[in-house]
């Protein structure tokens, strides 16, 4: 079930075939889901309810053919390794890893290792890997270092283009967002330049921010039909819980867009997360990556003295920032979607958002007179 | 009329009791507006359609009494003096200014010739003002450089709390939101913390940005409903109007913030610019800049050695972000609400949205069920 | 009187034809420089000891045809207008004018209209020129408004390619660096690559910082043998010098750098700075702006889809950055070897470093073991 | 052996009494260092040259009671965990650990666990600490992973004030600077401010960067006297060495400074690089944090709704900048005559700077004329 089964269509660009970050062509998407045990949290023995997951920038080996990239960060109660290096550089050169936030060291390690392992060369070695986290600590035992290099291995070796498995997979499997079970989410738009010039541009989110009584989805406050009270939140369960929670946003293009190009790619992703009623709560760790495609090639060898790259020019770049924000905005609500409810540590359970129920909100409010 | 007189609440926390800036205790706000002329564009001879708005933090000198604030650019495409100050020294020493493009300048040198003429001493005199603009070209001579500075000096000498001019006044009296006309508009929130702590934030918005077809009132898409056919855009006079524009928003709080938790408020405005339909478009300048004054008496003479500050902790925040973002969406509908249309330079004419035709709109999206 | 006629050589990179930033092929320079007046300050009347200096990308219009740029600001107590749309965009768009505090607004305002009179097409008009200052008010009325447009206007006329005006010329005609006085410098290295590839890097100083007793040359700490008993500094004259003052450097190349590349040649110049004694005071306005004309041809027509830029890859920088910091280091030590004896408003005198007692000091540290 | 002890005082302002970091009262630092093995580089297996430094802000648990902090990035080719959080937040809630480039994640996931593990309260759990790196691969197995989480529970364990190892100890175990073996190095000023109060800055160096040819002592380009002819430095040996290496910094001060002014402090610790001869090279990961404990106290419970700051006016910093400088310039220093010739993996030598050679180069260069 995604937004467009129950004719939800955020904003008015097309999506591209499969509504999904994997519609840049060459990018790929690949989850592992842990989910052990059940009962009282022991750290270090569970229960487990996360994962990883990976975005893959093209078909190739991102170790030795980066490509231009920039981020934002909304809000920074949170962790992403590598973007003192994205930012320098203006490359990412890594594969971009999801996770929670307890093992973020883990799966940047493991990054690191598999990329000696590769075989590149000591010289071309950046080490730098983008490694960004939510925390899951509902759900699952975040500090029990559950994540090992294999799971990481893993993601990487079955990393594919396609449809994208949304909800409670992947570093999305004990996420939660607006008080509702969320998870990975993603979704993505074509956008027809001037001049018979057409792009995509694709987000996929890890949703796990945000409360209840902000939800929007399409302006539709949905948060305040669907309350609390009809469907608990975790701070029902828990009143510590965090009210902040964290959204990481990957935002891919296919446009030949220079770095600091891509830095405003990323800004705009918290827009859409603004528009389904997010605010980057103090507590939220809100961080936003940005890649684009549009040039390769760009490290063939040391033999080269002169990298040739294009540039979209910056007049057309309106277009792109509002596929960013309506697709970061959809890619929330598929997220919600698609999760189901779940039980995890200590007999914690977070509710999935009903979509019968959404229908039914979203219904009331279709306007009366269409125009 | 205003937002709430249509019945539009944006959130559900409370206005203060001017639902204006000017609800935070001590802050002031001045307008000059020039209207004068009509017919073909002359540069330098008008039409004028503009103006200058000062927003002064209290009710003191702050040349000489400084607050701490902070500044967040969501897009570049604008010009805004005194932000390197701003963000080296945690200090607003000056009054902010609003005025055109074209005028950033003599706005900003006559701000540094009053500070100086005010017997500042000369080693307290900052002259680094904060000065920032949209571009309100389609209506008005903006390379005219019609604003002189008494001009700035009367806004300054008329600089009043209460009740807050919106629409067509100072800085807003030729500007255009959304391909409605706008101007200035204001709103405010009242935030009660725990422990009985109650704070009071307040947001006025120089609104000049977004095309028609984005245009969100509450959630309700009043763009699509009320489209350019309906009510002509500029782009339908002049193809060649820049479809971006720009907003400068001005945040102001009573809470004791530090430097730095004002750039987080700061960044927050642009997500209720978000929820108002704004993109950050390529060639929009949008820049926020915040201020708190629950810190007074930080420079009070050379003889002290310390300054003593209160913090509001961090965990806090969350309740202040979100009147920051319900803030400048309002104040962008009251921008709306309360501009009137207007002819300025080559006939050129921005149209009002009209408030019953608004009223229509938000009426036939009501949820026909309650709950 | 220049470094190298002393025999000081910073760093071994060779110089340049004319060792100045016009060694960057096509980059030009115009100085206007206001001398008028003595005795008492009277604002408004003078003293004047100030003036404006322009630095122009190439031999085109920058208007029209951009080039890329970055900047890096290491003390913000200053103001530098345009560089929101600088970092934003990555686009130089105006000629970079350098002048005194007080006057900011008028060569910003005076910018903007020449632009406009310069005939560029409404939708191509950028309106947000770099101007940025230092205080020259130990010698000048820096807060009587003296610089008038036609002031800029003969700048930008009369700049030219070859040797540049140092010392007492242009917007350094009242500054003083490290107690003497100081003014405009500049120097520029040949970088030769790999593959038999070269690139200019140049830098332009308004140098107007620094205390006394930490000024180095070429390692060579001056500022302790040549002491303010033997020459006397402003804070001698006037207790309440602001012992911070600022610099602007400008670094210019002809290498092909995208504008994050541009980012990281501005903050090297700090770190030329940093050799010559500065620690960015606190009152100091410490701003660096780069730009790179090694791709031009950026913005032709509205026809274009695509840029296309050439890169210099990241790992060719480090020679780059070196360039950087030792012609920073040369233009600051030129800029003071050019000035001469200065006396101003209220009959404050800057004294300057006599070269002969400099060669002396220098010579003492030369090493008896040459190697 | 320290600078001190060859009669090279870099700067005027007086050292704390170890002339260490821990000078600023409470701080304290533990290091532990891990050499095993010998031969070809067997990736997992060693050689092993490396470690683990850790520096506390004050004596009691930086968990519960944080300190005021920021950062500044000199150049981003390099990881440091953390940086969001301390920027966002202002606060520093961790140790700041220090390691190579291959172990970064395994020492942040057991800074997490121990912070967990030490009975932090689930809410006020911040995992979000201070790791940076820099890459000791010419001498280690860096991509290994031989740091365990018992290695910095070990360092945060014996953690003490007074003296600081220096050299080939912790983190600096296998370090390389300007060519010549290094590792930690630490340096402390005393500044006394107007009115009688005095505060204390330190500065924690991990020297692994630049090269030889641009290597300063105090003003003496040691580096061109002592070339790679005379001691090798690591590109002899192996031609592929990353010219650039790393630097990171930790500042250190009891002043009552506010986050924002702890950024102002980081960025001059660059400007300390700078005296030494670093260029922040492309390959560089030259990244400084500070942190300021004048402000205790600032989370003390959940029931505090405000905090009680001290801050230090902006006008005062300028000599702590003045420190900040030196003490970093003299870290660099230190480090370099506390290590000894080592050699690790494949036989790679890394060689001492010998104090006879230096103390001989710097007596050549002392002025034959006092004054």
């Amino acid at each position: 079930m995604r937004a467009r089964d129950l004719g939800i269509n955020i904003g008015t660009l097309p999506t591209g075939p499969d509504n999904a970050i994997t519609d840049v062509s060459g990018c790929r998407v690949g989850h592992t889901t842990l989910i052990e045990g059940s009962g009282p949290l022991v750290v270090g023995n569970g229960p487990v309810r996360t994962g990883v997951t990976v975005v893959l920038p093209h078909e190739g080996h991102v170790w030795t053919e980066p490509v231009f990239g920039g981020h934002h960060c909304l809000n920074g109660n949170g962790e992403a390794t590598g973007l003192l290096w994205l930012r320098e550089s203006g490359f990412l050169t890594s594969p971009i890893a999801l996770t929670n936030t307890g093992s973020v060291g883990a799966v940047r390690d493991a990054l690191v290792r598999l990329e000696v392992e590769h075989g590149t060369p000591r010289d071309s070695l950046n080490s730098l890997p983008v490694v960004a986290e939510t925390d899951d600590g509902f759900l699952n035992d975040v500090y029990g270092l559950h994540i090992r290099p294999e799971h990481v291995e893993r993601a990487l070796r079955t990393a594919a283009g396609g449809p994208v498995g949304e909800g409670n997979v992947g570093a999305g499997t004990g996420t939660i967002c607006h008080g509702f079970k969320a998870g990975i989410g993603t979704s993505s738009r074509h956008v027809a330049l001037a001049g018979g010039v057409a792009v995509t541009v694709g987000v996929l989110v890890q949703a796990n921010y945000g409360r209840r009584a902000r939800l929007c989805v399409d302006g539709v406050p949905v948060g305040r039909y669907v309350s609390e009270d009809e469907i608990p939140g975790p701070s029902h369960t828990e009143p510590a819980a965090r009210s902040g929670g964290s959204i990481i946003g990957v935002v891919a293009t296919d446009a030949p867009l220079l770095p600091h190009q891509c830095d405003r790619l990323a800004q705009r992703a918290g827009l859409g997360v603004a528009r389904a009623g997010g605010v980057a709560a103090d507590a939220s760790g809100d961080v936003f990556v940005a890649f684009a495609t549009g040039n390769r090639h760009l490290r063939v060898s040391q033999g080269d003295h002169l990298f040739r790259a294009e540039m979209l020019p910056n007049r057309f770049l309106t277009s792109l920032f509002e596929a960013v924000v309506d697709a970061t905005e959809e890619a929330i609500v598929n997220s919600l979607l698609a999760a189901s409810t779940m039980t995890g540590r200590d007999g914690n359970t977070a509710y999935a958002l009903d979509p019968a129920r959404l229908h039914e909100v979203m219904a009331a409010h279709r306007p009366r007179v269409s125009k």
